[in-house]
């Protein structure tokens, strides 16, 4: 085994890459400004029952444990920002009973990959709202999610959206016990439409339901689904506040190709409501995905209503645009002193400006020009 | 213990603090830019025979471990950026034999803290440039350093200097063995003149080679001690090397206000040459630290002259330009989609709009105007 190499599903992000994202991250940091989202930063390191809210069997087996050597405890290094800024919101900002709009851009870690391609230090971008249950807040995040895929070229994007309330709401009604709906919505998540007539079929449910959940995994297309499932679905005031809250989305983004899947609950275990993910042309797998998380916060003693998205800013490299190399004036180095005046009224510029040693250097690939004395003045001359 | 309390050392960075730190984030690396310095963003985790380099007790107590699920071998979570900057120069770089001049900001963890006070997660931002051994490349690094310091108020900057060469030229002279040749050091490190001369005095060394390490605790002050070093020192050629790349240094920066310490050998163990570090008029500990370290690339397979500097900037918290609450505008969540363009327009221009839902929300505190349709134009009206 080499010194050099890297552990699997971890990488370095070389210069070309590097400022590609950094600029992006700027971008993002910009954009969710001026939609009034404040940044914060929370640790990398917390104590784990910190970390690990509520349960999630996923979550905890990506988050890295260690015994913290000043309180013996156990501290965790976090596999997700949301729980943390749900703690902020909480505890630290709890001053404010009305609305909290946060952000954040940070590494996270996980133990093990999502995926064959994934990586294991994702650098996890998001914006939450917290403070408003109303589903118009939902749509001030996915309108920001949106714009935030447009910084990058996923090609044509693809709204996804799908509403757990649908599925507890059925749940409830047909007295499914918390086993029971755990099994059944696991299968919803891997599509498999004929075990879940089966499953259902051994329960013995009411009729109602059992016909109800087989219909789910069928119950996904374009804008008209929704009035197909108002037709098929069993009337219960719950399941027609979801179909409402989705009708009130798709209303907002007229123009915007969307999907809506009602058995889509591929999500973490602390969603409660709308659920809303974008998918890129190019993309198998959704680029950012996000949802309501209502009570998440009750862990840090204020439960609130909230809303967000996040995703992995490393999925945007290679599709950001190429600034490409910054062109790069050269000044000897027996004038770097005499020209300081010059050189640093061109960085102040902007200019990248780099004493030359007489020796190959990285910036060589791109060298506009070299500072020369020309009758007493500092000038370019061109290579 | 309650579930939003945080380990110790460890800690959030809310709003207005983050915001500051991420506009000096963004100031950093733009200056490290225009000066030729390209960033890489290595992985927070790697194999930790990797992370770490060189015999380094300290760096290698600070280092979280955690067995890898993958390999099974043992990863550690990077407590130092700068054998990761060393391993990208010898290994992924390699194609360049000249310079590579290379930058980074990111996050570290420690298992333990420095001091009572130190965090366990600094922001770790540096720069480095491999290939050059000359002075004038530990200068250049210099100038970028207290350029660095220059964004926020550390009050009068104070530019220590110090050479590990001195001491390392006069262990050789003597036949100092490793062993003898460490805990000489470690004296020297706690600036313990009195028992570096006993110690010295149980060796029976010759007088000169006592007298001389005797003499270094004492080798501290302003410019002016560079002649008494050169005056009373044993006349080495590694010593005259040593002191005469000091007075490159003072000489580059004559208007700063300098500090020469031939003892002040608080280096990490990879360092080679000139030691540097900048401290503030407020800031009893170095705010940055730097110097030169030859060779630490040869654990890859490339061992490169090298020289560069870092600082935690979570030190910058507290002393960098307080932008202020960005004044925030108001529009009516009935008046969202009509004044859609409006909203947008105000945006690009880098204003912050937010969407009123009728709730108290956390930029209340600073509302610079409400977005209003006045006979049919959206103007923005007092409040």
């Amino acid at each position: 085994m080499q010194s050099w190499q890297l552990p699997e599903h971890v990488a370095d992000v070389l210069p070309t890459m590097a400022r590609q994202l950094e600029s992006a991250r700027e971008q993002l940091l910009a954009l969710f400004r001026v939609h009034g989202y404040e940044l914060v930063q929370p640790p990398l390191m917390e104590y784990s029952n910190s970390l690990l809210t509520h349960i999630d069997a996923g979550l905890s087996l990506k988050t890295i444990r260690v015994a913290d050597q000043i309180s013996g405890r156990q501290l965790g290094i976090r596999a997700d920002i949301t729980p943390q800024v749900a703690r902020i919101d909480a505890h630290l900002l709890s001053a404010n009973n009305g609305i909290n709009r946060l952000c954040y851009a940070g590494a996270v870690l996980h133990a093990r990959p999502d995926g064959f391609f994934s990586t294991r230090e994702p650098l996890q971008v998001g914006a939450e709202l917290y403070g408003y249950d109303g589903i118009a807040a939902d749509i001030e995040l996915v309108d920001l999610m949106l714009k935030s895929m447009a910084l990058a070229d996923f090609g044509d994007v693809l709204l996804s959206l799908g509403h757990i309330g649908v599925f507890r709401a059925l749940a409830e009604a047909a007295h499914l016990d918390r086993e029971q709906s755990a099994q059944l919505l696991a299968l919803m998540q891997d599509k498999d439409a004929e075990a879940v007539r089966k499953l259902v079929a051994g329960w013995q449910l009411d009729g109602m339901w059992a016909k109800a959940f087989s219909l789910l995994p069928t119950l996904y297309g374009g804008r008209e689904i929704l009035a197909a499932a108002r037709a098929k679905l069993p009337d219960l005031s719950a399941v027609g506040k979801a179909l409402d809250e989705l009708q009130a989305v798709c209303d907002a983004f007229p123009e915007q190709a969307l999907h809506i899947d009602l058995s889509e609950l591929r999500v973490d275990n602390y969603h409660t409501g709308l659920l809303y993910a974008a998918y890129g042309a190019k993309s198998h797998d959704a680029v950012a995905r996000g949802g309501r998380y209502d009570g998440l916060g009750g862990h840090f003693g204020r439960a609130r209503p909230a809303t967000g998205f996040s995703f992995d800013l490393r999925t945007f490299i290679g599709r950001l645009p190429d600034a490409g190399r910054s062109p790069v004036i050269m000044v000897a180095q027996q004038d770097a002193a005499a020209a300081r005046e010059a050189v640093a009224e061109l960085r102040a510029q902007g200019q990248c400006v780099i004493v030359d040693y007489g020796m190959e250097h990285n910036g060589s690939a791109n060298i506009a020009g070299r500072l020369k004395n020309i009758d007493g003045s500092w000038q370019i001359v061109g290579v």
